[in-house]
């Protein structure tokens, strides 16, 4: 028996990964959630058929996500997560012991259930003392928010389907307000390559441009998403994020890490020709 | 109707591109070679059922693999470009006028022929009168020649198969002796992400530090290759790859480029943690 997961990263381009077990499948309120065993990626969690990690190559998604904001604001004490259901950025964050709250919004609680029973590993900070898990639609709960984080991180779906009102000029809005005067956001801006992904990227960017006094984006090497070629959003009211980047003091911290480095930092902003000219098209 | 080409990019793991039309199919005494025309990738040439090229990512190693050492080396003059049958890095290379001379070994006449035909674009420059094609062996042709090239660039098929022997630490040692005194060998090095590629590369990478005094790694995002994530070896004897990189003499030959940056060449250099590792075990 053959069994094969396909993902569609654009309608002319398949990505397969083979298959030992379908462990678990389940249509919430909002999604399609399933979790495969495989033999390259171990467990991958797919929402609506999409691959939102696989316990292989996350470290890389969940790292940047993370460690970049982390290494320019000198003072996060309280973060809000937005998705990130299956505990993998809260797993990194929960690292910092500087950090004091972390508020987890996810509108599907389905996803942390099944991510608690079949990702334990990635799941297993969801019970630190310093997580407040809100099942609850982000919008609402952050409209609510006035000056109250330092870092905002966004790891939602794409801007199709039920996490498209991630990607609006309100929803920047909002979360410029929840954000203090020297708060950041960052979000996952999608992938630059197939025409579909970039336009949408764009659109996002240039609200955000719109949005943030400063606002750049930076990249990393993903293989299960698509193009291999992933991007995150970095905006903020003050801190620039190589400007503001202090290599010595996080190196201090002795955080191992598989993917971040306060050099590749720089790096993960110095973008190809192609992306710059992208970007600058809606800036 | 529906027709797709599918590559392993590990065992577990399948990149499929649908297909138009397969263009062209021939056998010659060294490998399968076959063309095909797709939606998303445009043309595409596969040698024994791996992507080499395809017409909408090809501009990422061609850059890459070319203009890295153009910027660091300020006299490149004379250059040695091994494999490469589809003309790809030589039309990149022929874009400097500095550039006197480019000998083109390509141990199979027929990827050439089937280039010219289907992807003139590609190989409009082989017809360059600063180039000299040889259909030959390349170890034998380079252990003729010594103290006579600035660069050589080795665009080679994968370490498995007719390309194995550009990967061993006898073929770097001739390529050191046929470079002159302030020489550079640029390769390709294969991708760090799946299991057997990372040690192909780990191999390939401590035999080159054997041999060249400064020998340094890069990257790139290539959708097409493994993982979407692609590395180049960097060799030389004298001139190291971010010291001695002259960002302003490059920008001011106004070539325009749609990935390489003086910018991302740096960070193509700032590798993640997992791969910084990987080196330093064989380093």
């Amino acid at each position: 028996m053959e069994l094969w997961f396909s993902e569609f990263h654009a309608p002319d381009v398949k990505h397969s990964i083979r298959v030992n077990r379908h462990l678990y499948s389940h249509k919430s309120p909002y999604q399609q959630i399933d979790i495969y065993e495989t033999p390259e990626f171990g467990k991958v969690l797919s929402l609506d058929g999409n691959v939102m990690l696989t316990e292989r190559d996350e470290f890389i998604y969940d790292e940047m996500i993370t460690h970049v904001p982390m290494a320019v604001h000198p003072g996060i004490k309280n973060v809000l997560v937005i998705g990130a259901g299956d505990g993998g950025v809260v797993h990194e964050l929960a690292r910092y012991r500087t950090i004091e709250n972390i508020d987890l919004v996810e509108m599907d609680e389905q996803v942390v259930e099944a991510c608690r029973m079949y990702l334990p590993e990635n799941a297993s900070r969801l019970d630190d003392e310093r997580v407040h898990i809100y099942f609850d639609n982000a919008l609402r709960f952050i409209r609510r928010r006035t000056d109250e984080y330092d870092l905002i991180i966004v790891d939602s779906t794409d801007p199709f389907g039920p996490s498209e009102s991630y990607f609006t000029k309100e929803f920047y809005g909002i979360c410029y307000n929840a954000l203090h005067e020297d708060g950041i956001l960052v979000n996952q801006q999608g992938s630059p390559f197939y025409q579909h992904d970039a336009e949408a990227m764009q659109r996002s960017h240039q609200r955000i441009v719109s949005t943030f006094p400063i606002s750049r984006v930076y990249q990393a090497h993903i293989p299960t998403y698509a193009a291999g070629y992933w991007l995150f959003g970095f905006a903020s009211k003050k801190y620039h994020p190589l400007d503001d980047l202090d290599a010595e003091k996080w190196q201090a911290l002795n955080l191992k890490t598989n993917y971040y480095t306060t050099r590749l930092h720089k790096g993960a902003f110095y973008l190809p020709a192609f992306l710059e000219r992208l970007l600058e098209e809606v800036e």
